[in-house]
């Protein structure tokens, strides 16, 4: 029932052999890689917008000159990670260049702040769509946590269906996306050439407006950065790429950033012309797309569009997170559990852990999209600074032809984040706090699992290899517990035969009417004559202790004579799930208390209810 | 580690024969049964007026009839119980007076009201002395919900302890609060008599108030019930009692009412002396309190002490609820493990239960008392005529002397009460609906359960006593299933030799890299040659496949040669409970999957890390 339920939800297991189909062509992974980068137009403008107003309106076309900064950005930025592609095309991304170059902390700060990072990519992308729709059927503004909820439990479900199937669904939307807003912005700009939109912008670019300092310009332009996270998801999933794996990657990149800094543009002009500024009701996009569009369907396909886009860049953080968690697993910085692939070659654990992460965001934030944008950017730029500055690293250690260039370019990437970063620290420390305090938690857990895992392998290496000597017994002891005299008791005796030479019944009474609690034991002896039983009174009414003191007492005797010692405990198996909470308390807290002992083996007789 | 935090949180283990110990006197019992009762005071008055303020002020004055029939009800009530604590000393109160007189069902529906209702008694009364606090504390007004959670755990804690301590710490707010409220009365008649009370009433007795109707008359009548809530405890305690036991319950149940019947009187006409009216921020007895004693340290006095009984209060569920799951479960109606008595005779069970059913009641009713009372006043009332009716079928049986008398008080009692059932019903609908919902539910589930109960023990019944024969097998196959060659192979197969007569080891292999996949099998041939050894390829890497249809094959041939099969499932037992999520995924699956083979024993080995 399970198994066939499993079966439906996530299709049919694939063979490892046919991982290699998995691949991505280059039209697949823009839609699957860059709808991130992409989705973000639907928020950075309007992030650009809210910490200006804040002043006045008439400082909005400040935005403008932001906006151009940003391009700027993202171009410094797409040359740097299109480096990174060339030398690293194994993936991993800032984890595995930050590590390689700047050392392992360096490394596992990137790997940390990624990881949280994708649950807030896949938190900002759902709540965001999730704003595109409460835009565009205002009676849902009420819901907007229970439907981006639904969003992430949806994604996941794909998700755990597998990466290719994920893909050829997920192109559509992104394709979508790029029509609408392309259309969008041309239309805008054809009605303003045409002189058919109104000229609505609160005020010139180049008034002064009082009140405008450094300061503000420097937080509206790191809100405006967030236009920017998702450029890294090519470079870490370049294995997943058909071949030449390097060139379609980098060639991908290029399309995505040329997109990106397009549309970017031209929401941000067609906002300052139209005198658009944020509301808490409707975001930025979609006031654009009613006076480009009207209330027409061509704006509900925007909105539709928007949604959905951003959606697929949930999917992204899908994509990128149980790679990097499998790769800090293979390295022993997380549990082993992230190297288990699951029925669809996916990795399950890994996709699951994500969607709750982002889930537990997504409650705590409230779903207000703008809240997590802050700490959304830090966890981004932190790993490009490492990554591009260990970049740097990589190319005066190879010193190859153009090196000086290539480290150039780099730099500026590099130099560029770290502003962005420190700027997001001090002007923005009200919302990214959390950061300092979840960093160093994460990176001590990497630690610890690290050595605790080295611990394991060194306690269980064997001493001397080839030499094993195995230890013969002289036989076994085997303990039966028993609580009354049924049909189980003799199926389990029967067993404890087979395998034991000492069979012990074991019953512990605590019934305080004397007659009733020797009842089991009259019972047991009238059944099994020739079968060794003990009555255990219990004081306290417990039934553990009493067990473990005698087991423990059993396996010291059983060790002298050089015997194992088995503690049978018998079990009901129901037929149906609901009904184990009517049954095997009892087994179960004493199985948890004799797992403790070292020289006891604990065995279930189970016992199938029809 | 876990069992000394264990003993620090809960105390030492009791013995079963200390539980005659336990034993209430009249003094105590009057503190741990009655504080629910004598607590309702605190809302009582305030709900017959929220209800009649509603048409306006000038209704207010309806309290005074209201509150002389509502005494009337207590009285007849009370009358009752007392022939029930006569009548039936076990305790067990409504549930087992209705299902010895009306059958099984009635009995059903009298349980599972008050499981439910139980869970209100703590919700409503920690809900209300959050309210008593945040009266006194208004800046606490916005963390009533996580106030009244924390006070719920609080509580939770003190009752995992036993019952006879947590009496004689709660003794103290009792008599605290009691002290109190004569306080607040009497001083407040006092000022009336010596005229330095200002008259505020907002209008006299016996105006006519236009929009007054019978229906709203016996909402208010209805909602102000809710103050005879608790007044059955004592009755389902009376083995609690000590010695004569049930004289003592019966001269507590008289106490316990004179008090009520003071305090509710005496807050009524002071509120209608006063002019006071419910407000959202806070309640009428606080605003009584202040009336008489001023904002000093006698209010705030006042405050704690009706914070502090509501938190008593709360507890007296906490002594009725586990006890009736204890004798619902005995009738196999809930699962067995409400029988299981913790350490400290209490039923740990139901204590948890109870408190994470009463936790989230307040959650979806946001942590307020109005919204929670009719729902809790129906589940009250249905028992409550369930056991009264069903007296009277106990009278008319036995026939004993004055039993016409006798059964009359308990029909006006029974009548009475179905009469509040039927006003709860059609006058508060919005708000007792989910009763009807919960009911069937519950009744279902009873049946269910029982129904299982009794299939098991069919099936499990030795079919002809005293002639059972046990089954020689003639030897035991175990497989031992291999992940790598280390430390805990050898211990594990040491083991398997010991237990059984054949061994084979297994490994599932399902590395892509054929080189890679060998290495485990070539491994162990090296260090174990002279144990047999099964390298299976996983192509789907699912190891639980491939384990299972291997376990299956070797356990149908053992079958056929009268062998056992045993399969041994290696696990580590860490030192430190966290770092079990760093290892076992894959045994407990494994585990999981074969517990459904019916001819397969699993067993663990454990190695124990350092």
């Amino acid at each position: 029932m399970f198994s066939y339920l499993k079966r439906i939800l996530i299709g049919k297991p694939l063979k490892t052999l046919e991982e290699g189909g998995q691949a991505l062509t280059k039209f697949r992974a823009l839609a699957l890689l860059s709808s991130d980068a992409l989705s973000s137009v639907a928020y950075g403008t309007e992030e650009i917008l809210s910490v200006l107003v804040v002043l006045s309106a008439a400082a909005t076309w400040y935005s403008l000159p932001i906006a151009a900064i940003v391009l700027a950005l993202l171009f410094a930025i797409g040359v740097s990670y299109r480096q990174i592609i060339n030398a690293y095309p194994s993936g991993g991304g800032a984890y595995a260049v930050a590590s390689t170059n700047w050392g392992t902390s360096a490394g596992l700060v990137a790997g940390g702040s990624l990881l949280v990072d994708y649950m807030l990519t896949v938190a900002v992308s759902v709540t965001s769509g999730t704003e595109a729709i409460t835009s565009a059927i205002p009676s849902l503004i009420n819901y907007q946590v229970p439907i981006a909820i639904l969003i992430v439990l949806g994604i996941m479900a794909l998700n755990l269906r597998g990466l290719r199937e994920s893909a050829s669904f997920l192109t559509i939307p992104v394709y979508f996306f790029i029509i609408m807003i392309t259309g969008m912005v041309a239309f805008g700009f054809f009605n303003i050439i045409t002189g058919r939109a109104v000229y609505h912008a609160a005020t010139a670019v180049g008034t002064a407006v009082p009140g405008m300092t450094f300061v503000l310009f420097m937080r509206a332009l790191s809100s405006g950065s967030s236009s920017l996270t998702g450029v890294e998801a090519i470079s870490n999933a370049v294995p997943n790429f058909r071949k030449p794996k390097r060139r379609n990657a980098a060639m991908t990149l290029t399309i995505m950033a040329l997109i990106l800094g397009v549309f970017f543009a031209g929401i941000t002009v067609l906002a300052y012309y139209g005198g658009i500024v944020p509301s808490a009701k409707q975001t930025v996009l979609s006031q654009i797309g009613v006076s480009v569009f009207g209330h027409g369907i061509l704006y509900y396909m925007l909105q539709l569009s928007t949604a959905l886009i951003l959606a697929v860049a949930a999917n992204t953080g899908f994509s990128a997170f149980p790679m990097l968690a499998y790769n800090l697993a293979k390295d022993k910085f997380m549990p082993h559990a992230y190297m288990d692939r699951g029925d669809r070659l996916g990795y399950s654990n890994g996709i699951i852990s994500l969607a709750a992460g982002a889930i537990v965001l997504i409650l705590i934030f409230h779903g207000k999209t703008s809240l997590l944008i802050p700490l959304y950017a830090i966890g981004v730029f932190v790993p490009f600074t490492l990554s591009q500055s260990g970049m740097i690293v990589h190319w005066m250690r190879e010193r190859g032809r153009g090196w000086l260039l290539k480290s150039s370019a780099n730099f500026l990437g590099a130099f560029l984040s770290f502003v962005l970063v420190l700027c997001l620290l001090f002007l923005h420390f009200g919302n990214v706090w959390p950061y300092f305090i979840v960093m160093p938690v994460i990176l001590r857990m990497f630690y610890k699992i690290r050595q605790h895992y080295n611990a394991v392998a060194d306690q269980l290496r064997l001493v001397e290899k080839g030499k094993v000597k195995l230890h013969e017994y002289d036989g076994s002891t085997v303990i039966v517990l028993v609580s009354n005299v049924t049909q189980v008791t003799s199926g389990a005796i029967n067993y404890a035969r087979s395998i034991g030479d000492y069979v012990i019944a074991m019953h512990v009474s605590f019934d305080s009417d004397p007659e009733k609690e020797h009842k089991t034991a009259i019972e047991f002896k009238a059944e099994y004559p020739d079968v060794r039983f003990v009555d255990i009174h219990s004081s306290y009414r417990s039934i553990t202790n009493p067990t473990i003191r005698f087991c423990d007492v059993i396996a010291k005797r059983a060790a002298e004579r050089n015997y194992t010692t088995t503690v049978l405990v018998p079990q009901f198996v129901p037929r149906r799930p609901w009904q184990n909470i009517l049954h095997n308390q009892t087994a179960l807290r004493l199985r948890a208390s004799l797992n403790s002992r070292e020289n006891i083996i604990v065995s279930t007789y189970n016992y199938h209810l029809k």
